[in-house]
């Protein structure tokens, strides 16, 4: 797929799960208790690339899932990144004013009403998977191990994990290897369970679906780098949020600790470890071509 | 049972839940992320009464639900309870210093940790569940529906809408109605998900759940108004928490809007509901002692 066709194709499917997320949190009034609800719509449909979604339905889709199957994993999944969002940007954590081009949550409304659209996306991830669950006319194991994988990396040991190092080495040295554990966890799992949730839900075995979570710590990874470099190089009206932050709060990113040019060095040797990887996977018959324009476009995110 | 009976009684089985806490939430080095888990285990852990995973583990023994089945639920249940401790303690919530006697999870630690340890109790909560669901050896449409009912009781048109309703009656002026509303979604929906996912699990049958709904709701108002009475009337050392902040946050109460007079009318008249209710499940067989006890014990805890 070329550049242009692959961008319109994550475009589409951006729109489409902007649909399915204000169908899955409709707004509620003031009256019945909808402040959170309308701050998290506000943050949750404010645009975004949707790459966890994304990458959850392409997944599924390999493996031939019904939408109506995979759709509440995606939802689950992108608004869960969001809360994740929310509470980083609350002046006790990262105090960021600008998000996706617009006020962050708490400055649009207030930090009480922010604190709250975070837990109540959370708690409505997890509502929407169970109530999937719930209501499918068999259960299906599959599907219970999709929400846990999901439920597992945006925990304790994962991305909340993940926040609490990136907490603790704001004060502290950080060696490389420490860089990369805290990274992994921070993002590579939340984006990693996308695939893992979507193989999973179409029944990939457990060394598939190990190959599924390479892919997806990998291309995690691949992601952060890309991202951590725009800090540095982008303009704050094209990033969507506030540019040169993370060396002004001495947080410990891979630019800050490896260099822009040892990045991206990291970003081409890391891009051959997912290319090896496609092939792995294509060679159970899976039609990766998708993965592989993922690959080749996400280091062009960088000029 | 005579009272000095049924709080010995309650302290044992606050204790089991203690250890059953404790097990399901292991400590995890501050290397591998472990400050929110630090922070959760000392708000989690610092006593309480642990009244909504009693009455889990209370109506679920009136159906026989073997322990292994619902200490996942009770212990999902309390750590729900716990995150919204946390977050409605913190300085741009209710701001309140002390807790359970204590100095409040964002006093002990700082304000990031415990916005990140309550993230982590609720994210474990649904982990917890989520696993025992994965394990479980044949998958059981009533397990997955007492996650539901304790996932829908703690989301947005429950715990969290009666937050955002605290939030906004703070600034507003309240009908009786409204409060009672409020009230009903801040701490009765959880407190009744406890009887219903309990006798859920056990199998009971939309009728029998909808009388535990009635009983956990009436329940929960008795405990909200002893509560607000306790509020007014108690010493901080005995309460261990701040007295008399309630009016002078402008909060809504059973106290400010109905007085103390009318609100002791409101709980006994409430009593008689649920002996009501108990009679109820008492002719389909169930042993309702416990129940018949907690509703004698709740409002002499107001002197």
């Amino acid at each position: 797929m070329n550049k242009s066709d692959f961008e319109n194709l994550l475009t589409a499917q951006a729109a489409a799960i902007e649909g399915w997320l204000d169908q899955y949190l409709p707004d509620l009034p003031l009256e019945e208790g909808g402040s959170a609800t309308k701050a998290a719509r506000y943050s949750l449909l404010g645009g975004g690339k949707r790459i966890r979604p994304i990458m959850l339905v392409q997944s599924a889709s390999l493996y031939k899932v019904p939408e109506l199957v995979y759709k509440p994993f995606a939802v689950a999944l992108e608004m869960i990144h969001t809360y994740s969002l929310i509470h980083d940007d609350l002046p006790a954590m990262d105090d960021d004013d600008l998000r996706r081009g617009r006020p962050s949550c708490h400055k649009q409304f207030d930090e009480a009403v922010a604190i709250l659209a975070g837990d109540l996306l959370l708690n409505t991830a997890f509502e929407i998977m169970l109530r999937f669950l719930s209501q499918a006319p068999s259960t299906n194991k599959n599907q219970i191990e999709a929400a846990l994988a999901i439920a597992e990396s945006a925990g304790g040991r994962g991305m909340i994990a993940g926040q609490c190092l990136d907490l603790h080495y704001t004060q502290e040295e950080i060696t490389p290897l420490q860089l990369t554990g805290m990274q992994r966890k921070k993002t590579g799992e939340l984006l990693s369970a996308a695939v893992v949730a979507g193989a999973g839900l179409g029944g990939a075995d457990a060394n598939t679906l190990e190959n599924w979570r390479e892919l997806g710590l990998a291309l995690g990874q691949i992601f952060q780098m890309t991202d951590d470099m725009l800090d540095v190089t982008s303009e704050e009206a094209i990033l969507g949020k506030s540019v040169g932050k993370d060396e002004r709060d001495g947080k410990r990113t891979y630019v800050t600790v490896f260099g822009s040019e040892m990045t991206r060095v990291l970003i081409k040797k890391k891009t051959e470890e997912v290319t090896s990887i496609i092939e792995t996977l294509r060679r159970e018959g899976l039609e990766m071509d998708f993965f592989e324009s993922l690959n080749a476009y996400l280091p062009g995110r960088v000029k």
